[in-house]
């Protein structure tokens, strides 16, 4: 693979299920994990689920960092993306395990980028893609 | 692991360097991929980078829709994190093929839910992830 980033799948389980459905407070936490990791944030968008339950999604110049919680499992189902290497993806875990007071957590890092025989890293291009010029939602 | 859904991974390369970089035909056909998945749509959220590249996040009531593209390695990130069972995230993937022009395509298929000895399938509980309440943003 020509590698331009990592993703990292984690489940986090045995979180606290007050956390996970106080909207403000996984906001807040989610953007300071972008944030720790070392990423830009551009936006953000969140929804809460009846009764309970919430999604959120950090769009960073470095790709993307997003949440989805079950409160009544006390699990949270996260993803962080990102690209170039100035960016610490794992910090934004480390982050949020701490802040949804998790107790269990499997973290897999997949390797993202085009599909070759060989692996080996492509430019991300940072001062491109570091650069958001225009909102459209 | 107690399974709730299904996160397909794929690399889009060979794709039409013109569609990747067209923020337009990229919000129509990620929403489209999304409804011919069975999702719901709830909200979605693109950004376009300087001088190429989009990000695009449909967030959808069983979790989200992700693509991030280099249109200078004709190339797109795309992920799709489906809960349930209602919902076929692989129709979303090859939508987003068609559309996107791609000649090769890899995709990974990682199970999300908590982690356990052994795997079972849990309630995703579709009646009250199904209805976003509130938009906060």
């Amino acid at each position: 693979m020509k590698i331009l980033g990592r993703h990292l799948v984690a489940e986090l389980s045995d979180c606290s299920a007050k956390i996970l459905n106080d909207l403000p407070e996984l906001k807040r936490s989610l953007i300071e994990a972008a944030r720790r990791s070392g990423a830009l944030v551009v936006d953000s968008v969140f929804h809460r689920y009846n009764p309970q339950g919430l999604s959120g999604i950090v769009v960073i110049a470095e790709s993307h960092l997003s949440i989805h919680t079950w409160p009544e499992y006390n699990y949270a189902a996260i993803d962080c993306f990102t690209c170039g290497t100035s960016v610490d993806p794992y910090k934004a875990i480390e982050y949020l395990k701490a802040t949804l007071a998790c107790k269990a957590i499997k973290v897999r890092e997949l390797n993202r980028g085009i599909p070759s025989d060989s692996d080996s890293f492509i430019a991300h291009k940072t001062d491109t893609h570091m650069t958001p010029v225009a909102v459209h939602d």
